[in-house]
């Protein structure tokens, strides 16, 4: 056996004693650049990425589980951290199980490939974050962490394509109901970042003016100077959120229609 | 060891191979007289109700499991079901276990009271369904079944009131993706009775000319002939809903703001 492999495992899943069949994955969504990028693990073994995930502690909760991964890969410890769904297909795994590349990792121990091995439901957890002020860290499995465009993301393990979607169809059924700007845009920002920014999670383009009016109608925003942008252009107005305004109409539901 | 008992709960543990350490519970909403109600199940050995609930067969996918349960109690087979939340807490069974209770409806095999002792994640599962087409059928541990108005629903085992309010709240955020009307009513209704409906699922009282205005602008009701009364009362209009466009709104979203 390969010491370096299991010393590699052990952190994972032997150190601390972990409640049987059930696994936390993470769909960790940031904005950048005008885009919604999903933070994805580049496994050790093999040509795969697949998103953050781990095993719940026997004595932890399945919340806490997910804090804790979130704050393992990013940093962040008061995150906007939701459960969306769980999956639980018996066939989840799909027919590439990838054993032989994830034993060369964490090492031939049977008990620990059976463990390993068996069915997992996996409950689906969405967080939003602002990509600045995350400190990525990969897991011992994963070689890097990277914030990947949503048009980018390639064929991931198991089901994690799934799940992505799925966070996305949740996100547009709760549109009112999520913190999105906050969570997602700096504490500063034009009309048009935060337009763009419903536009990518909706998936379609949103009329400006009436974009526009929708948002000052829910009376959340605090207008700033104007951008300065040291030419001769026209410079947008800065915004930031009223946050207690923003939560309180959170609470009740913004009311915004897609 | 008391025969009978052993007999009543082979069906319910053993008769399967189910998927330890994970259960699901359904929240089976229905509406009658102008309230929701929820599908309850008391036990045989205690004076406690419960949400219908069962556990996954090793090969059985968990949406599949939920079907089957919502079957088993319901007699539906092509219901609106639809996953709401996993409860995961380690402590989710609280204080009370109930398990000397339910070591006398199961006997006394020391494996299967192990095995229902131990830590179980519980998926909840939302069902919407027309009373009227139910055909209840309790589980092996109950001794009957009934729909128990939200108003009178008592302390529930376990965490199961907690799985009641969690449903109530995603029906809230989803309600412009839900199938509220056609589930619940009768095919045939007046005004007053859909607008009763939304109010009981919001929890609030609704403006009855706004809500017609707002209802028939969404052009999914059908308007048929008057309700005949028999009497001197003015009688109002019945509709039915145009199921094809239901559907295709209900994709996108009503757009009805609560």
């Amino acid at each position: 056996m390969n010491q370096k492999e299991v010393t590699i495992a052990k952190p994972v899943m032997l150190d601390k004693n972990f409640f049987s069949g059930h696994s936390v994955d993470c769909v960790i969504l940031g904005f950048e650049q005008g885009e919604i990028k999903v933070l994805l693990l580049k496994w050790k073994a093999f040509e795969k990425w697949s998103l953050p995930g781990g095993f719940i502690g026997n004595d932890e909760d399945l919340d806490k589980a997910a804090i804790r991964i979130l704050q393992e890969r990013t940093g962040i410890s008061l995150p906007f951290l939701e459960q969306f769904h769980s999956f639980g297909d018996v066939n989840r795994k799909g027919k590439e199980s990838f054993l032989s590349e994830i034993k060369s990792l964490i090492g031939h121990d049977s008990n620990l490939i059976n463990w390993i091995s068996q069915r997992f439901i996996s409950t689906g957890y969405l967080s939003l974050v602002n990509i600045k002020k995350c400190n990525l860290v990969p897991d011992e499995l994963s070689e890097r962490c990277e914030w990947v465009s949503l048009n980018n993301v390639s064929n991931l393990i198991y089901d994690h394509n799934e799940m992505i979607k799925m966070a996305l169809q949740k996100i547009k059924m709760q549109l009112n109901y999520l913190p999105i700007g906050i969570t997602l845009l700096d504490s500063k920002f034009t009309m048009k970042e935060l337009q763009l920014l419903y536009q990518s999670i909706l998936g379609k383009e949103i009329d400006r003016g009436n974009f526009q009016k929708k948002m000052l109608k829910l009376d959340i925003l605090i207008r700033l100077e104007k951008q300065n942008l040291g030419g001769a252009h026209k410079a947008p107005y800065l915004y930031k959120f009223d946050k207690l305004k923003y939560k309180k109409l959170l609470k009740k539901g913004f009311g915004y229609i897609n």
